[in-house]
Formats: C-alpha cells, structure tokens, sequence
C-alpha cells in the first residue's frame, strides 16, 4: 500500500491542524447518554446546580471529537498500525453545546523499532482548542507506523 | 443531595467490579465510524489484511463502556464532582466483536483538598477484562469527590 504519511514523516516539531468540529447540545447528550450518563452531561437542568453550571460534554466524548479530527488530518492516509497507549490527558476546559474545536498534533518524539526494522514509534502531543483557542484537553500518546523503505 | 458514595467511602485497596458489556460487530463499526474510522476499526474485510487479523474495537470505545460501567456500578450514585484528567492509558489486548467486558477499579490513594475542605481526591487504576479475564484496557484516573461531611 502506497501511504501518505508514513514514520520517516512524523520529525520532531512538525505540528499538524484540523478542524473544526462544532458539537451541538444534542450531539453532546446522545453521547452522554449511552456512554458517561453523570447528570452534568445527559440533564441540562440538573447540570445547572453543579459546580459546572450548566450541560458539559463528557471528557470521553472530546477524546473522541480528537480522535476523528486525527482521523481527518492525516491518520487515515497513514501507515499507521495502532498504539500501545496514551498518557497524561487534561481535561483542561469544559466543552459545552456548540463550542467548535479544533485539533492539533506535535510531534515530540521519534524512534525507529529495534525489534521490527519496518517500524518505528512516534510520540506527540494532541490538544484539542475551542472557538476562543483555549485548549480544552490535552494528551500525549505514541503511535506505531510502517516505516517507507525498511533499512 | 444524599448519596450513596462519598469521598470517605474511596479508602486505597478497596475493589468495585461490574459488568458485564458485550460488544457486537455492529457496535464496535457504528462508534468507529462516527469516532474513529481507521480500516481495522470500520471495515471487517480490510482488518484482516492488517497486524491484527481482523475486526477490532477503537481503543476510545473500549474507554467508554468502561466509563460506562463504572458510571453504573458507582458513579452515578456517588459525589463525584469530575476528574483533572488520566494517565496510562494502555491498550493491552485487542477487544473483538462478541467480546464481554466487565470493569475493576481499585482505589490507589485519596486524600483531602487542602484549598476546599469540602472536597477530596481519589487515585484509581481502572481495568476492563474480557471474558478470558484478560485486562485488555487499564489506566489511572484521578477524580474528586464531595465529602460526607465537612471536617
């Protein structure tokens, strides 16, 4: 397969963007309600009497809002083949109904495998922003990508 | 407001355990293909030309029906007021359709709030295990709780 991005193309400091995705109160429930039913994300007036004062989108949801926009930006013309895991995410700033958020993704780190010479590890930092650039959540994760030409 | 789990209920060692959630095929395409349309994820005839052989979960679904079913084994009827964030994340063993999750969560420290005495604050490693009792997910969370009563 013929990839656009693959490990040779993820170098320290290159930054990606995309965006943006507008999530409606709606969009916000139907998530909330299947999976993270707490009252601050599934009941726009019960949320008003908690410390967040009104209808927040659960944290997993903006997870997932991040992840499509990862999706769109690059990942999908990748030779991405998964990830062991992801570190230190923030829930750094509420999302609520009709916020716009958009991505980005800085590379941090980048390590050809030693156990699979057609491999390598990437690190980055994936930050969702809202309409006003606050970021929202923050992330650092390590993905595995085929590499171009095997050495 | 009355509820069942307070801050002073979450004492490190102790073990919440639920479930069980299964996964169907159309389950694990229709969250991907909102959330996270990579091949593996979407598309069970492509995943089988992939290192995982076929049809896998989204590492973030596998995040929320965690979320989920610690939502209904405590969450939901406990003080929780949110969470700063996670760590460790780790996508330990694939999760495939008909798979039959369950939860564990095992608190790993707590203490008081120092700049709101009303509040505290709880560490949990939270774990999904499938229906071979492999742990295919595992992370640590930190969330804050009202207390009971105010010291």
């Amino acid at each position: 397969m013929d990839f656009r991005y693959c490990w040779e193309d993820f170098t320290p400091g290159r930054v990606f963007e995309h965006g943006e995705r507008r999530l409606s109160e709606d969009d916000i429930l139907r998530f909330a309600r299947e999976w993270d039913p707490q009252r601050y994300h599934t009941d726009p007036l019960l949320a008003k009497q908690t410390p967040f004062g009104g209808l927040i989108a659960s944290g997993w949801q903006s997870c997932a809002v991040l992840m499509r926009l990862m999706c769109d930006a690059y990942l999908n013309e990748s030779s991405c083949v998964g990830s062991p895991g992801i570190d230190e995410i923030r829930f750094l700033h509420p999302v609520r109904p009709e916020d716009s958020l958009r991505f980005r993704s800085t590379v941090l780190e980048s390590s050809p495998s030693r156990s699979r010479p057609g491999r390598g590890s990437v690190v980055f930092r994936w930050e969702l922003l809202n309409q006003d650039a606050v970021v929202v959540l923050s992330m650092v994760g390590r993905q595995f990508y085929l590499r171009r030409a095997s050495p």
